[in-house]
């Protein structure tokens, strides 16, 4: 059964959610699952319909769904299930993220396809090339860092991703980068924001003497990991945990986040609403 | 702001979300939330459907909604969202979630409110009377027990009881009193089911040498501890546990699971499908 | 069996464990449990040792190991198993945690016993007049602060009080009153410290969008909610979430990390060694 | 710092901390950490103590020390910190348990090292090359059980494998080969153990409805799915999950949880008593 999901932010008003599904009945679109929410502070509607398309031509069906959404002042998009979105994966030394999510895709684990890996480091081209997967070396240093970045925007534009997904990539990214690529760059920072945001916080979460250390998934805004979370994950650490043990254990969270944030993203099951996300899982 | 809840389960087909959400825009009841689910298996529609419901005739809008339900063959209920249904309490000699509960409908914390306590131990009369409920002192014994629980069913006809909440009450319930109460009676088990069903859930954990234990509060049924689960919570344990450590851990997890049950209850949150729940939290 | 616990900080050196262990032995007070932990970072030497005490002079065994630790340049105590610390609880308005505690130690979860509740509300008296415990109703505004405070400190130097929890208590402590009881004041702050940190934790929690929430059970130091942490613990949420529900989440998670940190402290299985807790759990 | 670790299994008497700390002290052998645990119903005592090893000799160590163990009827083990223990992996068709520690031993988050992969499946002959491990394809069907067993065991003898991971290997192991390696088989079970034992454990959790699902991690014993648990971990799931979403999840918990298990016991921190295990983590 072929589906496709709609996706719908709008002003809150009634009749909504009867608009959307009165228009999928008399096109005989079974509804296989919807879920929306309202945003009372903001007044604001958001909606994720899953819904069958066998027999349908998107063609016509995003036509005439843009009649509708423009009446009713929706911003929206149409997402087909069987498309396969193209995905950069950026990364520096560590590869456990990398790793993790490459033999996901090779498991068939996630929707769509990696394209590319770019690295400013050599180290895990042997991996890259046991998938098939084109692998950039695209070196950096402060003197270098602008030129980086356009041979970074070149590559990811070669490629024509959709998704850039920062495997713990330690490089900021400018605004150059950012803007290009809104709501499209998830970062894997390795603790539990907004608690030890920056450099290190596996050593600053040692250093407060915390009994609970996390991970946090995000998009990429241009203020440093103060973009719209996704996913977070956490567990439970004690005194026995050195900086080395915290590392650890956070490894395994940030494996787990990580992909899973790449996966609500490309099932395309996050909105982006303001500073923050629903994620209709 | 005003709000009632209809619960829907239907055998699916097209066109069931349109229907609901056309009948309420028709009337102008913004709906405020809508989550659906089809059991593929079951080929089953289940929906809830909050909506304001200010300005509107609650009867005519169940004989209105009667027509269309009957026209798709749903099965539903609807509720408005300032009754306050009617709850019992049974419990025996360990107080904890009994004392839990009366805290938190103190505190405002639960829907409803408890009209009478019953227990076959006389301990937990001051606490009870404390919160100005009334204590019901009915003792069991095997010779006894048919005509205690003639006993009880009075108490909870004459108290006009909606829902029956088991609070660590250790005794088997007859199918005399489970069938009058169908889908309204709640027990926590402290155990993680269908692991460790039936007596001394603790010392089975104990024995097996579990990592994590667990508690499950769900409808009870003919069996035991068959009924459909509401929710579960699980702890982390270790070789250091014993049973008695076990039992004051999983305190914390019954306390909270059966708090959680009940206000997920009350809130109509919850739909009996089969040997399951559709929970809409 | 009568147990006693010792806990010892020391300046790392080899032989400490065999120090300990050969006295005890000496004395044929068997050890029931011991657990060490060494500080790389500091050099420091931390442990809890609890043994069967009967048939030994506590006065005497004092003296002696007091020998033993001045030549190793411990810093120790010492308490008997059955000893039972008496316990001030100061609250606000919110009454969840001091019901919870009571509850507690009325169902014998707790050790130790609470013997007066202050707060600068008055609505919590019958409740703890139930448990027969003194209620002190001690208002606060700014030009009585001060004054409040010294009643305070007579309050828990009348009833000799060995802890303080803070159970939602919403006053600042000045540090005439935190430093009369270092590493005896135990507050619980609900949010996951260090993020957000100060007041309405809740209200930064949703504006952030944080997909867990969290609290925190630490000792009062000087500087407001950064000393050394005891425990903590997280739940998930999400979009739907709005405020109040983080509040209702957020009051489980609170409940049970104070009872948490206040039996670990009881139990004497927390050392503070400098900002951080050994949890001896 | 070269550490290494003694293991100890004795009936509880007084005096045992002493011997062992007394004993290291004479040798000037530093302990870095010792925890013990006594399990009072059945009067044992285990114990883990890590001690640094520099500038001792291990035979004249293991020599002196059984002196010292036979006095106390010890069971017991030395194990150098810096011992790698050959491992293999057998695995069938699902490759995400093989991937995943496959990746862990490339960057160097677990000790020891995989000297073979034996499957009854080819698929994965490419990820191990790239890892450069000899990947052995041992197909298996009832009539070649026996058979295959067999060359099973030479290939584990030929490599001197000390540990055997079953990283979703669907056959079950027959008495002949469990009895080969006692203590030394560790299985990922794809369920919260004892509930949902045998096949499909999924489907049997979707049919039951749990709102919680597992994975267990646990030696292999001549009964399925009954030898002692190592370590268990869980996740939530609600009626939306579908048994290909609990499948899903459940990838996630079986990779960390197998992990996790694997590296306890390569670090030497798990004993076996009885039908149970005493982690020191």
């Amino acid at each position: 059964m072929r589906t496709a999901s709609l996706l719908i932010t709008a002003p809150d008003r009634p009749g909504l959610v009867a608009a959307v599904a009165g228009f999928l009945v008399e096109r005989d679109a079974n509804i296989v699952h919807a879920d929306q929410h309202i945003d009372r502070t903001d007044g604001l509607f958001v909606q994720r319909v899953e819904f069958e398309i066998e027999g349908l031509d998107p063609v016509h069906l995003r036509a005439d769904f843009g009649e509708v959404a423009d009446r009713l002042d929706m911003q929206w998009s149409l997402h087909e299930g069987d498309e396969q979105p193209r995905v950069a994966i950026l990364t520096s030394r560590q590869p456990h993220c990398l790793v993790d999510l490459l033999g996901r895709w090779a498991n068939h684990e996630l929707p769509g396809r990696p394209v590319v890996v770019v690295s400013n480091h050599p180290d895990h081209r042997a991996i890259v090339d046991h998938h098939r997967i084109p692998y950039r070396h695209l070196p950096v240093d402060p003197l270098s860092k602008a030129a980086q970045e356009i041979a970074l925007l070149e590559e990811l534009e070669r490629h024509d991703v959709e998704l850039v997904i920062l495997a713990r990539y330690m490089q900021v990214l400018s605004a150059k980068v950012v803007d290009r690529y809104p709501g499209r760059i998830i970062n894997i920072h390795h603790s539990f924001l907004p608690a030890f945001a920056g450099g290190r916080p596996y050593h600053q979460a040692h250093a407060r003497g915390v009994k609970v250390i996390g991970a946090t998934a995000h998009y990429v805004t241009a203020e440093l990991d103060e973009g719209p979370i996704i996913d977070q994950e956490v567990a439970r650490v004690s005194h026995r945990d050195d900086v080395a043990a915290l590392v650890a254990k956070g490894r395994d969270l940030e494996r787990v986040v990580l992909a899973r944030a790449v996966r609500l993203h490309l099932q395309r099951r996050v909105l982006v609403v303001g500073t923050k996300t629903v994620v209709f899982d």
